[in-house]
């Protein structure tokens, strides 16, 4: 089917580097208003900066397809209002890692790190964290409405914007809540994967997209049905790169997810079919830091149980049901070919 | 002078009441959209409840005067937007309290303590109070989005939203540099001042509601004129009240800052008045759990070297000068009353 509304449309490739550009002068124009200020201010930016630089974009390029299964047409302006969700997923990281105290991200050190070296106190590190997450997400609505899109488009997607900050940061807070019980069921955790993964990550930002592009209820429908089987995927991948990553490709060291204690489905799950000495001793392990060959028997016991293959099935039937969606839901034909692949890419990610 | 635009005006002294009863409609609406997502999540709204009820709501009040100055006609929605602004403060305190380890607010114990009781856990109740000012934080664009003024005026006023968000988490950086490096001299004590005093709770407040009324560009300076003296005038009597408050009044212990080891311009100024043995040994003692007599010792020192007449002095003449833009602005004749009053008020009050 051709293209049935305005052109250009970047390749789905580039689409990364035009929101890195605009986070990049939006950034620019901050650090400027902030030297203003104080001169000791820039240093606020300077560590955004690094930190910011090497996302992925997925809530961006999510509400830009959003917007283009709409019927909306690629803009400057477009582009801005759809970078504001990277700040918000920038102050969500930010307040994250200082939470679990992570010390590095995307390869750098994580923010409170950086200004604990600044200063030379982790204290300090730490409080100036905090301010700049909530900066970041002060700077996310003021992106939104400074993008140049019209008015009435930006008030009819604020709602959406909305609802996702409330849903994220519900998320989170049940995430840190089952951390501290320790007694994470598969009802909760697919709860927090709801929150998180599917609503946070795809469904609402395909939203904000379309809402921007004045799309009608269908589309909305059309595009949830398609965001929260593919959200539970892409959650499940993430889950199975944890434990089975090749640390060349993710960066993270393999098993990490195991040594943090983190109570995915795949963990949980594997608790629940594990015989009871071996789901003692994966219990008694998790959130420890386990040798190589622990983590290794951990792997070998995931897979024996059987529980891998039913990840494996899961992500196969959720991405299914997604790419189903997407068929069925009337939307723009280079919208729908971006999706598809956007979803496959999602479910079979090997980072 | 007779009121020259629409009634009716709230009488001064009833306004924060009807912030306080629109944050606690929006904040039950939360409370039920977060329920619906997971019943956990009323625990959110449920430590926020206690500590927003018991604000002064200065920054709404502000807002609300400088509408009525730009001949702004009261209104359900007026109040709406302007209560926007306690939930940044609000958001601003969560935070506070967290970095500063201040285990109560307002009576109740602060939100990371709350949250720690919850799960046991100090680790929880940080990590949640993070999110919870998060929350507060979205909520407020989110509550002044929703307020019903009419599209054009929130759009003017948000640009006056965002420089006070940049402008508060700046100032609250840069107080927490000079803490951490203990070396203030006064023009970085009066920038921290400036910032997060004159410029966040007074003069970016004023501005809102003015925009928020259509005001042109003559009030905009006039209120600066007006807000930055008297900001400076509110800290300095804080500052004051910091050392020598009775603590019957203020609800905290009598010399609580330099416990706590403030360097407020007061302190600053008197290491530099104080004899040198003397000034030793206030510099010594700031910080550090000091006994009841050495506080009285740090009163009398304090008041022995004249920094309490000269900070007594400062107030006076700032808000002289506060007081004169006043008469020198062109502004509805109840708003210059009412700014009078609150200036007043601001500079003299004992708590």
């Amino acid at each position: 089917m051709a293209p049935r509304y305005g052109l250009p449309v970047t390749s789905p490739e580039l689409l990364p580097e035009r929101f890195s550009r605009v986070l990049a002068d939006f950034i620019a124009a901050r650090r400027i208003e902030l030297s203003a200020l104080d001169s000791e201010l820039a240093a606020l930016t300077d560590v955004l900066e690094p930190l910011i630089s090497g996302g992925k974009r997925l809530r961006p390029v999510f509400a830009y397809w959003g917007a283009i299964a709409a019927g909306g047409t690629e803009s400057d302006e477009l582009f801005a209002a759809a970078s504001a969700l990277e700040l918000v997923q920038m102050s969500a990281l930010i307040h994250d890692d200082l939470i679990d105290g992570s010390d590095t991200r995307r390869g750098v050190p994580a923010a409170h790190k950086a200004f604990a070296s600044l200063a030379d106190s982790e204290h300090f590190g730490e409080g100036a964290a905090v301010l700049l997450g909530d900066l970041c997400l002060s700077w996310a609505d003021q992106l939104f409405f400074e993008s140049g899109m019209p008015a009435e488009r930006l008030l009819a997607a604020k709602p959406y914007f909305d609802v996702m900050r409330t849903e994220v940061a519900g998320g989170q807070y049940l995430d840190l809540l089952e951390q501290h019980r320790g007694d994470a069921t598969p009802a909760r955790v697919n709860r927090v994967m709801e929150l998180k993964s599917a609503k946070y990550t795809i469904e609402r930002p395909l939203h904000i997209g379309a809402a921007l592009a004045g799309a009608g209820p269908d589309l909305f429908d059309g595009l949830t049905a398609y965001a929260l089987p593919l959200g539970r995927a892409f959650q499940l991948r993430d889950d199975l790169l944890g434990v089975f990553g090749d640390a060349s490709v993710t960066g993270k060291p393999a098993g990490d997810d195991l040594r943090e204690g983190k109570r995915t489905l795949l963990v949980v799950r594997a608790l629940e079919l594990l015989e009871p000495t071996d789901a003692q001793w994966l219990r008694s392990a998790l959130g420890t830091p386990m040798s190589d060959s622990d983590i290794a028997r951990a792997q070998n016991l995931l897979t024996d149980c059987g529980v891998v293959a039913e990840i494996e099935a899961l992500i196969a039937a959720e991405l299914s049901t997604a790419l189903a969606a997407i068929d069925s839901t009337s939307m723009d034909a280079r919208a729908a070919s971006a999706l598809r692949d956007l979803g496959v890419a999602a479910a079979h990610r090997s980072r």
